[in-house]
């Protein structure tokens, strides 16, 4: 018996709209920690890690570990017929091969049962070691987001530079090159608004912008995004979910080319 | 000779959104009653009524009952460029194979003159008796839009189902099933969004959400829409225009093939 | 060396916006006066010319005479990747076959740099005498463009009419005809609000509404636009950009085969 009730049901909502075109089925794993869900994308190159923990449920009752294998666009279509007030419930019984969601209005006078069948989905859980970054960064979502999609227009892949004074997105395409350059800068206004740089040591890396763009789908889900860059790991961009856990994309850099390019020029 | 002068305008646009997709070609009848249309869609499945009580109108002058064939699309062309502000006068002269709708603005520094050609249309206009219904249901406009718009998301025909508790809309399609339940409530700070049962009888019966995502066009012209049911007879669904009259939508129930489907379930 | 700094990045972004649909490559021409640029549609029929004068930039130079060939759609991408309130630089060395375009946000804690090819483009500029025109329409350019944008659901071409009292825009299609009519009104609460006819002649002349309708993507520069109308010469259309110079749109008139339509009938 598996019922989660989330308050914020929005969350779950935004959580769908974040990994629905990046993964086309996954499982959701449920255990006493958390409701979470590791995938590779469909062509196995970028791997998404989801974890709500079970302390940011009103309600969480998982009796034993289940694994739910779902269509995520099947899921986001019944998520999307949820309020953006709704409390959202998730209910499974035990040895069923359906899941419910259930919608309440914050009133109580329009309640919604969607039922959706479960998938079988082969899928191994990679077990992610924790790791040393050369350099994080943390800075506000929509900043990144914008990069990323001011950067698609005249190129493919971005190099993600970074020194101690700041980071550097480029780019380079058919009709001319692009540069764009952050500041560490700490001393904001709103601490969301600050873009803040931890260096052991420059990197500069290359990654294909239809992934970055793609992870930056998530951004309605935290004002801030921090990226982890080591140059022998994949790249961590982490949308944290308010006091719930977190979405982590994951994606190895592309082995770059043109040499000048990945050197840092910030 | 006929003039008609509508103070707000932006109702006659309003209804021409609401049909036009439904409904290609149609009469449009003017007599001393008002302005009033009856048409069937174009595979003659669903009925639309529209009546405009002539008292609504600022200036009402109609020398004789005519009938007025238009293409709505192209009526809708033309309504699409008069202001939401402005007063819109309908024109015709005895005889004339044309329509011109003026369109003054509120500060009468813009007058608009559009003429549009008139077609014969066959039709038959039915009578519709009043009836009886098992279950009239009252709730706010943009929820039975919302509902309806959620469920087609799921499946292609929704089962309304009425208790003295609450009304209870259904479907089911290859992903899943959904059920939404509203409760009767009559308890709220505005009476438009309150949800009112009046029942005889409990009644479920199904029908097409193509044509109720249709019917739901209407939406802007109220806030509330009644929905009234009884197994032997089409559907009505209602927008109220205020002070003027309404717009009904007749549809035939679908013969439901899964028993269990048409129990009520609230 | 050419270094412009325009504060009001924005006015730079709107420009491409007003022209990259009508032109695809064209010379800008930098020079002691000014950044300026005069080009032909790509159909050869419609004129635009553009001058920003050199004092309404916040650091103007210019060392000698240059002509840059751009493509529009590409300039139009990189301007786009400027925020709203970013200073953007235009930088050149001489010789150069690229030119940068440097984006600065307002708290200097991004810093953006965007280089593009150059072109090698034919052009020859056209004299553009002054001229008497037998009449001077000034109006809101929101009305203008919405005037255009009504007709064209209507029609394709359009007969602009002046006389003293008003200016009238016709159009004529298979559903039927529009005449618009705005009355002269300078007693409006706010100026940019004024519809001012200057006629020395009453004129009626016809033009292509898709030219129109294109001219009318200047609208966000300006409040108000400018129709100068002779009977022997090429309408402008004029958008003024605050302080800094005009966009200009040049179309000849058609030659109206139905007479009738030609007549003012304001």
């Amino acid at each position: 018996m598996l019922e989660l009730r989330l308050v914020q049901g929005s969350l779950l909502k935004k959580v769908l709209e974040a990994i629905k075109d990046l993964v086309t089925d996954a499982n959701f794993d449920c255990s006493a920690t958390g409701f979470s869900l590791q995938a590779m994308d469909s062509s196995h190159v970028a791997l998404v890690a989801l974890l709500l923990r079970s302390e940011g449920f009103e309600h969480y009752r998982c009796d034993r570990n289940i694994s739910m294998g779902m269509n995520l666009n099947n899921m986001s279509k019944m998520l999307k017929c949820a309020g953006n007030d709704d409390i959202i419930t998730i209910k499974a019984d035990d040895g069923s091969d359906t899941v419910t969601f259930m919608f309440e209005s914050p009133t109580q006078d329009k309640i919604s049962d969607f039922e959706m069948k479960l998938m079988d989905i082969d899928s191994e859980h990679l077990g992610i070691p924790e790791a040393e970054y050369h350099a994080i960064v943390r800075m506000p979502s929509a900043e990144f987001a914008r990069i990323c999609k001011d950067l698609a227009s005249i190129g493919d892949t971005v190099v993600i530079s970074v020194t101690k004074e700041g980071v550097k997105f480029s780019t380079r395409g058919d009709i001319g090159t692009a540069n764009i350059v952050l500041r560490q800068n700490t001393t904001v206004d709103k601490p969301e608004e600050a873009t803040i740089i931890e260096m052991n040591e420059p990197v500069s890396l290359t990654f294909a912008l239809r992934y970055m763009n793609s992870f930056t789908k998530a951004t309605p889900l935290s004002n801030t995004v921090t990226i982890s860059l080591s140059s022998e790991l994949p790249v961590v961009v982490e949308y944290k979910i308010a006091e719930m856990g977190y979405i982590r994309f994951y994606l190895a850099p592309k082995i770059e080319e043109d040499e000048d390019e990945t050197k840092p020029q910030v």
